[in-house]
C-alpha cells in the first residue's frame, strides 16, 4: 500500500504519457490535435489531489489486486472527474472563471474548445479502459466489470443525474432533504463508489469484500460532500461572516441549507463513524481508508 | 439483409426502450432524471436517418454476424452521433437554433441541460456496450473489440479531433487541402469507419473482409461530407444564387471552398467509384452498400 501522495504521483505520471505534449498548433492525420492535448493537460494538471484514482488503486491493492492492471482505470476515473469540472464551470452551468486559483478551461481556450476538451476526456477514459481490456488476456472480464462500474457511476443514474438535479434545483425555494440526497448521491458519492468497486473488481474481490467497500465508499462520498458544504461556510469567515457560502449564494441546495450548520457538522461525524464501521472486518491494510475518512471529515481547507 | 428504413426502425425501437419516458419532473433515487430522459429523447427522435447504426447492422449481417448481438452497438453509435449534434449546436460551437426544422436542444432545455444531455448520451453509449459485453458470454471479446472501434472513432483522434480542427479553422483565411482532409476524416469519416468496423468485429470477420469494408467506409465517409458541402451550395439556389452556402457563410472550410463547386462534384464521383470498387469481391449481399453510396452521391436534399 502507498500513501495518497504516492498513488497520486503514479496516476499523474501515467496520465502525462497517455496525453503527450505535442508541437504547437499541429493537426496531424491520425494524431490528436495539439490544441486538444494542451487544453486537456491544462485541466488535468490543475492541482487535483487524485483522490478518486488513489482510492481505486488502494481498493484494488487492499483486496489483493495488482496496481499495474488498475493504473489505467485510475487514470480513466481522473479523466472523467476532470471533464466533469470543465463542463461544470461552463457558462450555462456554474459559469465559474476560476478554479483552484487558475482561470478555468473555457476562459483560457474558449467555450467551444472547453466543451471539446471535456468530451475528449470522457471519451478517452473509455478508450483507455477498453484498450486495457483488450491487452489484459485472461483478465479481460475483470477489466470489463471495472469499466462497467465506472461507466455507471459517471452516467445518467450517477454523476450526470446529480448534476442535472443540481442545475434544475438552482434558485428554486422548494429544496427537500430527498432532493439533497439525490444530488449528493449522484454528483459526489457515485464516483467514489465507482472508483472503489472498480478497484475491487480488478482485484477479483468476493461478494463480502465488495459489499464492505461499497458501504465505506457510500459513507465516504456523502461525508466528502457534507464536509465540503460545511467548509464552504466556515473556511473564510472574514469574507462571509459564517453565514453564507458560495454554493448558497448561487442558490444551491447544500447540507447546510437543509440541515443547518450544526446539523451538517453532526452529519459529517455520523458518516465518519459509518465509514469506519464498514471496514471493521479488515485489519491494518484498511488503515489507508480509515485515516482518509478522518482527514476529510476534519480538514480545514 | 434489411433496408435502411428497416434497420433504422429496429434501432429506434430499441433506443426508446433503453431510454424510457418518465413521469414529468421526477428525480427518483437510482433512476435517471425525467428531465434528462426527456431532453435525450427529444434529440434522439428528431428525425435522423439512422445511417450509422444501419451501416453497423448491415456490415455485421453481410459478414455473417447476428443483429441481436449488434443492435446495442447500433444504438450506441446513434447516441454518440446525437450527442455530437447537441454539443455542436451550442453557443460557443456552431450556435445553431434550429436543426431539421426543430429548435435545437439548448433552445428547448437551456444550455446547461443540453450540455448534460450530450454528456449523458456519450456516457450511456458506453454503458450500453459494456453491459452487452458482460452478458454476451463467449462473445465478450467481439463486443470489446467493437466498443473499442467505436470509442476510437468518436474520440480525440477521430470525431472530436475533426470538430476541434473545424472550430480552430473557422473564420481563418489559411485553409489548406490538408486541413480540409483532417477535418473531414475526423468529423465525418471516422464514425462511418467505426460503425462498419464494429459491425465486422461483431461478425468475427477476417482480415481481408475487415480491410475491404474499411476502404468502403473511408470512401463513403468522405463522399458523404463532400456531397453535403455541394448540397449546401446547390440545394437552395433561390436563396443563395448557387454561390454561397451556410457553412461558407459561417467561414468554414468545405470541399467547395477548397476545390470549387465543379471540383467538389468530381470528387464525389471519384469517391463513389472508390467505394464501389472496395466491395468488388462481395456479391449481391453488398448491394445494400452499393446503392447506399450511389444514393448519397446523387441525393438532392
Amino acid at each position: 500500500m502507498n500513501t495518497l501522495k504516492e498513488y497520486g504521483k503514479i496516476t499523474e505520471d501515467r496520465l502525462l504519457k497517455i496525453i503527450p505534449e505535442l508541437p504547437k498548433n499541429a493537426f496531424e492525420i491520425g494524431r490528436m490535435p495539439a490544441l486538444l492535448s494542451e487544453s486537456m493537460r491544462y485541466s488535468l494538471l490543475a492541482g487535483g489531489k487524485r483522490l478518486r484514482p488513489a482510492m481505486l488503486l488502494a481498493s484494488c491493492e487492499m483486496l489483493g489486486g495488482d496496481v499495474s492492471l488498475a493504473l489505467d482505470f485510475a487514470c480513466a476515473i481522473e479523466m472523467i472527474h476532470t471533464y466533469s469540472l470543465i463542463h461544470d464551470d461552463l457558462p450555462g452551468m456554474d459559469d465559474d472563471d476560476m478554479r483552484r486559483g487558475k482561470p478555468t478551461n473555457h476562459v483560457v481556450f474558449g467555450v467551444g474548445q472547453a466543451i471539446l476538451a471535456g468530451d475528449g476526456l470522457l471519451n478517452m477514459a473509455f478508450e483507455v479502459m477498453l484498450q486495457k481490456a483488450l491487452t489484459a488476456g485472461s483478465d479481460m472480464e475483470k477489466c470489463v466489470l471495472a469499466a462497467n462500474e465506472i461507466a455507471r457511476a459517471a452516467g445518467v443514474t450517477g454523476m450526470i443525474a446529480g448534476q442535472c438535479a443540481d442545475l434544475y434545483q438552482e434558485g428554486r425555494a422548494d429544496g427537500t432533504e430527498e432532493m439533497l440526497r439525490y444530488i449528493h448521491e449522484g454528483k459526489t458519492m457515485a464516483m467514489f463508489v465507482g472508483a472503489m468497486r472498480a478497484g475491487a473488481f480488478l482485484a477479483g474481490a468476493d461478494e463480502q469484500a465488495l459489499h464492505a467497500i461499497t458501504e465505506y465508499a457510500r459513507a465516504f462520498g456523502l461525508l466528502f460532500q457534507a464536509s465540503d458544504d460545511v467548509l464552504d461556510i466556515t473556511a473564510d469567515p472574514a469574507l462571509f461572516g459564517h453565514s453564507v457560502g458560495k454554493d448558497e449564494r448561487d442558490g444551491k441546495l447544500t447540507a447546510v441549507s437543509v440541515l443547518t450548520l450544526e446539523g451538517a457538522k453532526a452529519r459529517v461525524e455520523a458518516l465518519l463513524q459509518e465509514a469506519v464501521d464498514a471496514l471493521k472486518d479488515f485489519g491494518a491494510q484498511a488503515d489507508f481508508f480509515r485515516s482518509l475518512a478522518d482527514a476529510v471529515a476534519h480538514r480545514d481547507h
